[in-house]
């Protein structure tokens, strides 16, 4: 079919475009770097926001809001954090605009000038530990478990739809703990919670790990990260969950009351994912006739096309149709019964499988007379021709079918492109003729790090979880190692 | 009870601000205007956001995300609307920091000034408009039926928690239409399902109406409103809906080609409403001893409180607490089993009273042993002792019960205090000593308009639908006039 679709082979930077574009996701808008997310792409995150949440009460957090705007003396309190976020902030310096006195326009008053310039929060741990303060006495006022879901802006000099973007909408969970450990098991219990999310609802199979110092958050002790693997080699982080030690309380002087009555700083984690996921969706399971949706995150999980060719056939169509949405709804499926007649159902065809929705269901008169429809997956197009009276059975066990094989092609796709490399010329060579995860020994500094980030443009994507422990030489230095770390390219 | 609350006699505006604290549903924050929606009063927030959601997409909307930026030239397209909202801006001036020179910490890095200001949205009739433009070409193109939820910022100088916040948290429709009567039309639909969802949910009786021109949202053709009375006489507007004509599609030249082939401009409509609605809320029900919820917008619906001596007594309570726990759910209804060992019975009483929970179920031995609960109502402060096996029953009813008699209880006082007044003294005399809403005779002018406002400090709050034709002399004037408009003090 010809889709105007540039091909993954042929310029897989271009597909994502093409797809972004295509399946009504979303563009960019007259504010540099700054998306507008179309209401398909805004129902795919709906989706994704709707699991996290349950998910995150489940775990016993509840939600919160803090403002948008940080004073720039916060942001300085936490020393690496400010390094972090300086070279990318929004900076407001007013707070009012008035007529140009030679009437060309409005200009910024300079009469309203702020005493301190505000930051839009890139992340916001500064303002949200300053609030804590207030809210921490003792050990009894802990734990607090917070998130928020927000805008964030990182000014971004080169963006791109949902992957990277100046604007981005995210949720950020920020935890008070009395204990270390408490603190450190909470960054770790939503790495879970995450990787759960990825696998489950994205269909997406990730790596559990641990950043190398030099990757970690501005102001972490230690981040965690979930890594998957997009279809083109590259590895994408796709949620991050931090333990902060005791430094934002440190920054802040939060301070509480132990058990034993003594003074203590509190310890902390934060975590957090954003809009990024879409664009680790699209990536991860979609191919050269457009979007492909796991059940799971799908806005539509099942569209109905009637194919008639006079209003009468519709008519038979639809009162047939309607039997089965009302089934599919009650099973809880989203379902979609397009019965426009302004469109004719070739075009729907194409515009459903560009879309990616699931599982696509077509009725003509033929249909009819057989007591059958004609149904087609999207992940391998597969098409079948069913019987009417246990559609609906087979529609949902259809659907599970669908997300276990997204999931299970991609963790084939991942496992068979992680692999080890014992010299540089191995690693070069993986990195340049296969891309996806290279195993391979490093000595553990940030300067051999950096080196090999600036030769081979990869970096350690993290330590996995039980990573087994075992002798070797860095790959660029020679020196000795005890551990294979996980290398990669990356978004 | 001593609470430690001001009473509303005492003083009305601390006692809001002693509701707000002592609910925990928000404070202020280091940011100037900016305030923390703490969790409870944030799953308020969610209550009334899940609602409002829900009615959107059932009358065709969708969720989409437009930037939160706004170029400064955007604003100035639509004369009214710059005029409108320039003197409440935050501008974005820079997009960088960097250390000062003599270590003393952060500063705005001058080199990277942007060549054009962005604003934070104050409202985002702009930046929509200009993305409309490359989504419309012909009819079939329409109508566009958007929604987003968003943050906004208007620098206001005089904040209060939820009533007025230079950042606040809302839903802005934004529709594009083929014709003038269908856009017409929407920003009525939206009116309604605002005055529905006020009364339905938030048991908050509103009157619908039509500002006068000097009230119009600032680029607005007609702004629809609904108005709420609130208990210390104040009226607060809750929500508007407004039909905007062609005045964006020409700011930023959105056309389209109609049936007959010809290029015309686009028409609009545009309405939200915000975090205020949380104020609104808390006027109209609370009473002196804290916050009172209509269980539809409750987060916490019914709490139940054992009330025991020792584990053992805990256990049996526990066990049989299980049990209806279970059946409220069932049956829809959040609860919340409040068996938290270091805190009091008595403790935790007072502590949902002054929550607003609407039911309270209290357990102790005595009533183990006779197969019964005490239960008491929120809005009435009534206790009953009542048989544990219909418990679950009688609360779903009582839930009902309560919903019902706070609308019937707001919609008497909001009754008994719309008043007539035919002259300047009657209309003063109402005010001053009665408030409420007064109907009084105008001549239409915006002169007299911002005369009364200056004089009696009171606004037309609107021209009520329906409202009946009647000959008589404007109060202020004399001038002849056909109708009363509806007059209050506001917050």
């Amino acid at each position: 079919m010809a889709k105007n679709f540039t091909t993954r082979a042929e310029n897989y930077s271009q597909w994502y475009n093409d797809i972004v574009k295509k399946a009504d996701l979303a563009e960019n808008s007259a504010v540099r770097g700054c998306m507008v997310i179309k209401p398909y792409g805004y129902a795919i995150w709906e989706k994704m926001q709707g699991a996290l949440d349950k998910m995150f009460k489940d775990t016993g957090h509840v939600n919160a809001y803090f403002p948008l705007f940080i004073p720039k003396s916060f942001l300085s309190r936490e020393a690496a954090h400010v390094e972090g976020f300086a070279k990318e902030c929004a900076v407001i310096t007013h707070y009012r605009l008035k007529n140009a006195a030679d009437g060309s326009g409005v200009i910024v008053d300079p009469d309203a000038k702020l005493e301190e310039e505000l930051i839009v929060r890139p992340t916001s741990e500064t303002i949200i530990w300053n609030t804590y303060k207030n809210w921490i006495q003792s050990y009894r006022d802990l734990p607090i478990l917070c998130n928020q879901w927000a805008n964030v802006v990182r000014w971004e000099m080169r963006t791109r739809l949902f992957l990277r973007t100046a604007e981005f909408l995210w949720q950020e969970g920020h935890t008070a703990h009395a204990t270390e450990i408490e603190a450190q098991q909470e960054a770790e219990k939503m790495l879970n919670v995450y990787a759960d999310f990825a696998e489950k609802f994205m269909a997406m199979p990730v790596i559990k790990g641990v950043k190398s110092p030099n990757e970690r958050f501005a102001g972490a002790v230690d981040t965690l990260c979930i890594e998957a693997l997009m279809q083109d080699g590259k590895a994408l982080q796709a949620g991050t969950s931090h333990f902060l030690g005791q430094n934002f309380a440190k920054a802040f002087d939060v301070k509480f009351l132990n058990k034993e009555n003594q003074l203590e700083y509190v310890w902390a984690s934060s975590w957090g994912v954003s809009t990024r996921l879409i664009g680790a969706l699209i990536m991860t399971h979609s191919d050269d006739n457009g979007l492909v949706l796991p059940p799971q995150i799908a806005p539509i999980q099942v569209v109905i096309v009637p194919v008639y060719r006079n209003e009468e056939q519709l008519n038979e169509i639809s009162v047939k149709v309607n039997i089965l949405v009302q089934k599919l709804k009650n099973r809880g499926i989203s379902v979609k019964y397009d019965d426009d007649d302004s469109k004719r159902s070739g075009w729907k065809f194409n515009e459903y499988e560009v879309k990616g929705v699931p599982v696509r269901v077509a009725i003509g008169p033929r249909d009819l007379e057989n007591n059958e429809a004609e149904v087609v997956r999207r992940d391998t197009l597969e098409k079948q021709t069913l019987s009417f009276d246990t559609l609906d059975e087979h529609i949902v066990n259809l659907l599970d079918e669908i997300q276990n094989n997204l999931f299970q092609r991609s963790l084939e796709f991942r496992n068979a492109n992680i692999r080890k490399a014992d010299t540089w010329d191995e690693f070069m060579s993986i990195l340049d003729n296969e891309g996806g995860f290279v195993l391979a020994h490093w000595d553990g500094t940030t300067e051999t790090e950096e080196k090999i980030k600036e030769l081979a443009k990869a970096t350690i994507r993290c330590i996995p979880y039980n990573n087994p422990l075992e002798d070797g030489k860095c790959i660029c230095t020679g020196k000795p190692s005890n551990q294979r770390v996980l290398f990669a390219r990356a978004y």
